[in-house]
């Protein structure tokens, strides 16, 4: 019988062989072309293990050999890597006027990246759902038509997702207590693969350490500059989501008590005086409009029109109170500026900077940079598919491949 | 050549005998009395390999057996347990007026709680080092001469503490950039056992996690209710502490742009609104006074008087803003108050809640429970002790049991 521990238990006691597999696959991720005798001397495993272990996940189809080395000291060994083809991985990001879908393979290449559009708050949760779940079909469709297997589906949504992936609360689509996981693994007739719901914000974060700009920072937050602003917190290489997963809701901090009514019901949330409609000066009624008006802002700001720069200035000073907050209590080495942020970075960023360099107790800011995305709008679909990656590395392998029966040949 | 990891990495690439040891260890102390067929059972390992291991654990002195079970189906197997007795993990905490130290054994068993008066802020840095080295010795050669090996020792200190145990800023001892692990090291003569120094609220959180009455708890903060305010982040099962080791800083966010001046020269932080010196509605100078001045606050409230009352639901409203911003970006399952808020706790509890209820996006505010700590004054030292067994528990074993030398005191 498995009690709760009495301390912190630095690793599960799960079944080894899985762990052994996790390990030597993300060993060849980030060190391939490597040799089994590589992979043994570096992680500590026996080389037989290491002969096994790497067999099977040749028989996965999730690694291939390329032949011999030549330059190094001593016997030439078969060198391993990635094979990163065969696998898809298979991110969703709801937003409140469109969907956006990216897939990537085993090795972190982008297969395809799709738009659509998505009736968001005009649809009732039934029907956003069933264009989700379409969308999501569509893609895996594809996939299966290139022969690909699906290694999951993940689905970023701008709301308080809980643990077993139900949207509780997603005030910008309209949304309360929405089954999103059972709904969709009921829309795709209960796939093999994994499907899993999370905060966009918590997605984006996690592209970020992936693929961003600071890619392994191991603390580090992401806030979206969408409407609303969520943040994506990771700390010591992991998203930390609280205890059921409502964690990031720095958007609904009060920042100021004498600040604007925030449509969440409070007064002076970081969303209400550092958001989007903070920029825009008014609230916020369809997010189609929102686009050509920060592009209007950014020329208004670049051609030195006071009280633009005043007004991005008011928003910065706001949002580095926000940032403060993360930066005494998290010590993040990195904030990353996500969404409409980006465009606006250029004008905000050395207010911000200042602001929680004042803020902030720690010698040097706690080492903290402030940056603005790289990623552009399908952060969190892109982090989405590396959310699945990251659960095959932690030992969800796929089945071993099915090859499909040989057809009867004609007699 | 190990390079940056990509992702986050569930493991680390460590040497797999001594994670296993862990294992094992870890096992044992949440399980015992357990066999060797249960260990396996439990953990995955192979019967063989976890003969060895227990063995090794048993050569070090870790684990011993107790004889045979009954009451089980099957043949009868050797039962074994923790071997506690030979082992001591010594925590010290340091604080502005006296010193504690606390001592446990393997299994977690006090062996000893001392305290010592301390000059504080009236010493110079190195006196106070002295000071704090000169407990540490006479508490090591005690363990010496009653034949217990020391697993470790870590020392509490309120105030921000780099990632290689030097204390960049102390306020309220005085401090800035006192390389205590070094010099502790050194005035040890370098001991075979690891010192590590650590904030005191980080310590008394993981004391909770370990000890308190929410012990097993993973998201987890303690606030330090004394002269500062200081909170300690545990999430996912583990100590949060930032990139260089900065975060909980929670008493420098800024709660009321109002508010009154803090000592560390910002307006309105926790600290200045919320902490003791609010309570007392004055800036405290010499922290001997505060107990007595306490203990009358305490009298008050329960004689009704008025302005008491009132001055008391100010601070814990102020309180409950500052745990709300915890309550939104983290999503704790449990916020301990510790230090003097525990005393004042049934006169402030009610209004915090309501704050925090009130301030929190997550529906039933995200299963937060508030309550006041359990664990005394001495959080922090039972922290630091309990912190030597987690290094153990993480495969930082002690070396073949050798009982060392008794080291020099003073004349």
């Amino acid at each position: 019988m498995i009690t709760s521990a009495r301390g912190p238990r630095p690793a599960d006691f799960t079944d080894v062989r899985v762990t052994n597999l996790s390990v030597v696959l993300r060993f060849v991720r980030e060190h391939a072309p490597c040799s089994r005798a590589d992979i043994a001397a570096m992680t500590g495993l026996n080389k037989a293990t290491v002969s096994s272990l790497v067999a099977d996940l040749m028989d996965r189809g999730m690694l291939r050999e390329i032949g011999l080395t030549e330059n190094r000291v001593g016997r030439p060994a078969t060198m391993i890597v990635l094979d990163g083809a065969p696998f898809s991985a298979v991110g969703i990001e709801i937003n409140v006027d469109y969907l956006t879908a990216v897939v990537i393979d085993l090795a972190g290449e982008r297969l395809l990246s799709w738009r659509r559009f998505f009736p968001g708050t005009d649809a009732v949760a039934d029907e956003a759902v069933s264009e989700v779940a379409g969308l999501a079909r569509r893609v895996v469709n594809r996939m299966s038509r290139e022969g690909r297997q699906v290694l999951g589906l993940a689905v970023a949504v701008p709301g308080l997702v809980d643990m077993r992936g139900a949207v509780r609360l997603a005030p910008n689509l309209g949304w309360t207590d929405v089954d999103l996981y059972g709904d969709l693994r009921r829309a795709l007739r209960e796939p093999e693969f994994p499907v899993e719901v999370e905060n966009d914000a918590n997605f984006a974060a996690m592209a970020e350490q992936r693929f961003g700009a600071f890619n392994g920072a191991q603390n580090l937050v992401y806030l979206t500059g969408e409407i609303g602003v969520g943040a994506g917190v990771v700390l010591d290489g992991r998203l930390r989501r609280g205890g059921r997963g409502y964690g990031g809701e720095l958007g609904h901090v009060q920042i100021d008590p004498e600040g604007h009514s925030c449509r969440c019901g409070r007064v002076g949330c970081l969303e209400a005086v550092a958001g989007i409609g903070a920029v825009l000066d008014r609230a916020v009624a369809s997010p189609t409009e929102i686009e050509p008006e920060i592009a209007q802002i950014v020329r208004l700001a670049h051609a030195g029109d006071r009280a633009t720069l005043a007004r991005l200035h008011r928003v910065a000073r706001d949002l580095g109170r926000g940032v403060a907050i993360l930066s005494n209590l998290l010590n993040p080495e990195v904030v990353i500026l996500g969404g409409y942020y980006v465009p606006l970075a250029p004008f905000m960023l050395a207010t911000v900077e200042e602001e929680v360099r004042l803020r902030t107790i720690a010698p040097d800011t706690g080492g903290l940079r402030i940056a603005a995305s790289t990623l552009g709008h399908d952060a969190a679909a892109l982090g989405a598919a590396g959310r699945v990656l990251d659960g095959v590395d932690s030992g969800r392998l796929p089945p071993s491949r099915v090859v499909p029966e040989p057809l009867p040949e004609r007699a």
